[in-house]
């Protein structure tokens, strides 16, 4: 695979370095707006990435002065039919939705600001991590439009209150306060955004990648339920990943102080 | 309607100045207890102004030295019959719950201490701001009858030990605590707390009157439903909205770099 | 009860000062690992604590450099069947459920580390007091085996990215990391760490056993409810807690200005 994978005209750019794929939002001059067509580029790049067993961690940034900025306001006015906004936001809601579900961690690289969707899709993601300089808000309620999709995503992040202003006032809010309400993992100024997305990414990409998958579907399938059973579905889950090869591995490499062999998914 | 619509005497005062109505607890010597009669006017006035459409956002303050101490231990322990009781926090459950369903923001502000139900009340609002000598407490487990109903209240603001700590202990936090946990929004001093308080509540009434109580229902709906079917609500919800007269003003302001104009719910 | 209730080679040490009980897990070479035979002294010691009406908060502490560094690799490794592993996780589950569900707040004092199921022993308890030198990881993703049922405790204290973070890096935070993150309530230099265990200790030894247990009990049931029904659950427990000699003394004390004397569970 080469290291850019499309055109600079493709909606998506596409980067592949050892396990890190990273997938850019490439239209800097709308600010990577969530067009249909974007997010059907990023639909395919996520599934085709999901089934890729070589990708182990995945990092979506954004091209130009923006992170992502949310839908593209002039498509959605174009269109007067609820048909059409529906499945809009429902292919929205797929996308984020298969951030969630597919193997492999997703992480936001966030920089300049992130609105609307584009701050559903930093929520979205499993880990995100962002420049001194982001700023982030649910701008849809100043044009009327309450970011009702992007609150799912930020409401499972934040304290409620800390949800609730943003959605009702559409203010910003910057890096380090994103940081301390739960929103983003680390902050970093901005000439060393990739070298923290990578120490990340790195960090992922020497463990187990069967560990890492069965963890990241049991850990949201059990935030759905209630203590006890989160308990028992965790239990079996954990059974099974000590029963495989990679924690046999692991286990002796540690007891051997020795670096472990994976033996993937 | 007067400024002031109700007589010093009155168990909550109703303050109307555009489309914010603030609603002050007014038994100062009683630091404003939640007693039945309180419980009662201050039901009153929610459901008045939950139905008045040109009420935009909803304050609640205490007028004297706090906001509110909770509960009248006196009237509680005058009654002996457990009906009494369960009729009275079922009293003040409504009150919570209906903060939570009414069409517009309500904000707390909030001075001097918020003590047990008082407490809750804060935690049930929308928004809350505070004083910097602000204190929080759920102190009836010093009187021997935990905060159960504020513990409901005040687990779905702050994390569960931070919220154990305070049922458990009966301790104060102060603003900054409260702030960094998770119950409030902001902290302002003193002199300075009706300005955040304006500020808050006009950011709010800028807003489309129909995209903030569709997305306050929506928000609360969706925090009691799995991830899927948060989404599926909130792209229902978001498309309604998108196909409503302010969203399409709203986006068309906003490309015309206009002020926007609502038509209201 | 004498004050060492066990000799030094029991592997959980139980120590009981007024109505505080101090139970250390004691194998200091192995930090404390949760082998088969720690869960089961622990849950033995707990089992018998839930129900002795004189203990009022059981404290968990570690013997040793820390307070425990989770499951005993080499015992897991010498088993190659999944089934005695399933049993292994589910009786670690069940100690983490009785901690919840026993009528007594339980508070973890940590020093050292405290990494997978040795973290897991911290976020199930009620309450944590750390060291300033305290470290937290769930580190099994750094063996190949994923922390899925620390992730289960985790995940209900801490934000969800934040829980992430911890669980797919294998890092360690601090104290004050931990504080600001959720998982612990406060944190005390090393020479400070037993007053400031003592002091919430004995805070809540101040309070009506009943109204505690009673309190506990409803705090972790309605936190698994809608709103609505966490009010009307609320309601209910607290009329009846209401209707206790421990509540009508409660006020009474407090009316009259003095000291409450409660009639216990």
């Amino acid at each position: 695979m080469t290291a850019i994978a499309a055109s600079e005209e493709a909606f998506v750019l596409c980067q592949t370095d050892g396990g890190i794929v990273t997938l850019t939002l490439n239209r800097p001059k709308q600010y990577n707006a969530l067009s249909q067509a974007m997010l059907a580029a990023l639909q395919a790049e996520l599934d085709r990435v999901a089934a890729d067993k070589t990708v182990r961690v995945v990092v979506i940034a954004g091209s130009g002065p923006a992170f992502c900025a949310g839908h593209d306001l002039k498509e959605m006015r174009a269109h007067t039919d609820q048909a059409f906004h529906h499945a809009l936001f429902a292919q929205c809601g797929r996308v984020m939705l298969t951030i969630n579900r597919m193997p492999q961690p997703v992480v936001a690289r966030v920089h300049g600001i992130a609105t609307a969707a584009g701050c559903q899709l930093v929520a979205a993601c499993d880990l995100a991590v962002a420049s001194d300089n982001a700023r982030f808000a649910t701008s849809g309620i100043n044009v009327g439009l309450f970011c009702a999709t992007p609150g799912v995503a930020l409401s499972r992040n934040l304290g409620r209150k800390q949800a609730l202003d943003l959605l009702l006032t559409g203010d910003f809010i910057d890096a380090p306060t994103a940081l301390q309400q739960g929103l983003i993992n680390c902050v970093a100024p901005l000439d060393q955004l990739d070298a923290a997305v990578r120490k990340l990414a790195d960090s992922i990409c020497a463990k187990s990648p069967l560990a890492i998958a069965m963890g990241k579907e049991l850990f949201y399938r059990q935030l759905e339920m209630g203590l006890e059973a989160a308990y028992a579905c965790a239990s079996e889950t954990m059974a099974c990943n000590m029963n495989s090869e990679d924690a046999r591995e692991g286990i002796d490499a540690f007891i051997a102080k020795r670096k472990p062999e994976w033996r993937g998914c």
